[in-house]
């Protein structure tokens, strides 16, 4: 399995102290050793660093860590093997360009021998995760359009989670730098830091941070992960079969439906609160 | 305008030395301050590295210059902005994904008020550029197939390229990870580096290296630039028009085309040979 990191937030935010606490868990902590690549938006561009050794022994990864890159969404994703060779081609988050921004995709979990339907987008490496992606984009630009509205888009979303999350195990992030989708199908968490703000301590290493002194009063700052990353804050555990949209650090739609906890392959049923 | 710097090689091979030259010239020997990229391709995956700062003072640059990252083919660019905003969707290279492969496409020149035809692809950012990759990959689209022996898309590249020449300046460097093609429609030089190897130094800083150390004698390394990097090696001019597609470091379909050279908007007579 991997694990997952997302930030969304209304001012641009580096992603330091969390991404610190994330790749000791690739090859020190953790298990995920076979990759890992970070998603920085900055206005409609994307930087994706990725590498396919272990994040705990990468000197770009260290780059990252310790060099502020300031950003109001950003994903990430340390590997574990399953399905596809260790290579780049099969690194997380996935990219591609639909209606003239660029759509970034990790995911967690496994849908194992999923086939995507032929379209526009094919995937480049052989894991089920971008095989997903494309599936999902493809699928997207047959019921919409770059006008959709975000209430439209996300129901779509839904749907299609829906329906993989009855295939296999379906914890996903995906973002257009304008807002942030998360789905969980068996682990996820959240938490919202705001004025007044307080210290943080690391689960994964030795490191505190005061965010008091790293901030505004008006700054919101939220960051979602597969596994809670310190040890003295509360955390938002996410639901099997939860999703939230998240847009400039604050939930914007939610929702929850029906997801399979072993072979239960029953239908969804979606409620959504603006 | 900006600079261009490519690699081929038939072993996967770093890009340091080169690399080290043209960061230079992003703001120290050269004026091109206002953003540089790098994609290298680790088999079908591609790993890109984007800043819309200038590349003497960044320490991200100064990574990629350190550390080596290895590769048979990468390409780069380093931008002084004519058309579209100083800002990191404007940066090249660009990427996008094509029939299951990632192409990546980076220009120096202009032409100015290019506008892409409606497709699949869209540019995200305000470029002339970017909006004629686009174009370039659409019609692509339209008129091939992921078989399409690599002859015949020389074809369709050197028949769009020599359109788009008339409009304004195209020097151009597009790959798919398999490989490159050049297209030179003002300035562009070469260099194969081969056993037996020698020592280089380069033009834009205090650095030589002895590649001889450094190779194996089966190795062939071609870089091609917009300026020669080094003093005392004989880089082969491209001629205005002329264009050339490399695969693991050699030349394996060449030709030329007319281009105007001023205000000369005549057609193309294109050249190939294997």
């Amino acid at each position: 399995m991997c694990e997952l990191l997302a930030m969304s937030a209304n001012t641009p935010t580096d992603l330091c102290f969390s991404f610190t606490g994330l790749t000791r868990r690739g090859g020190d902590t953790g298990p995920h050793r076979d990759g890992w690549g970070v998603a920085f938006y900055e206005g409609k561009g994307v930087r994706v660093f990725l590498e396919s050794g272990a994040s705990a022994e990468s000197r770009i990864a260290e780059v990252v860590q310790t060099h502020p890159i300031k950003s109001e969404v950003a994903l990430c994703h340390i590997r574990q093997a399953n399905v596809g060779d260790v290579c780049l081609a099969n690194t997380h988050p996935f990219v591609r360009e639909l209606w003239g921004r660029y759509w970034s995709f990790a995911h967690n979990g496994q849908l194992q021998g999923f086939r995507a339907q032929p379209g526009v987008y094919q995937p480049v490496g052989d894991t089920d995760s971008e095989a997903l992606f494309c599936d999902l984009l493809n699928r997207l630009r047959d019921d919409g359009g770059p006008d959709l509205p975000v209430t439209a888009l996300s129901d779509c979303l839904v749907a299609y989670a829906t329906g993989y999350a009855r295939q296999g195990v379906l914890n996903l992030l995906l973002s257009n730098g304008d807002w942030l989708f998360t789905f969980c199908s068996t682990k996820m968490a959240s938490i919202t830091r705001r004025a007044p703000f307080g210290p943080a301590r690391l689960k994964d290493a030795d490191v505190t941070v005061d965010f008091e002194a790293e901030t505004t009063p008006n700054d919101i700052v939220s960051v979602i992960v597969t596994e809670p990353l310190t040890t003295d804050e509360q955390w938002d555990v996410y639901t099997p079969g939860e999703w939230r949209l998240w847009r400039q650090g604050e939930v914007k739609l939610r929702g929850r439906v029906q997801v399979p906890a072993q072979s239960d392959c029953s239908g969804g049923v979606s409620q959504r609160t603006l």
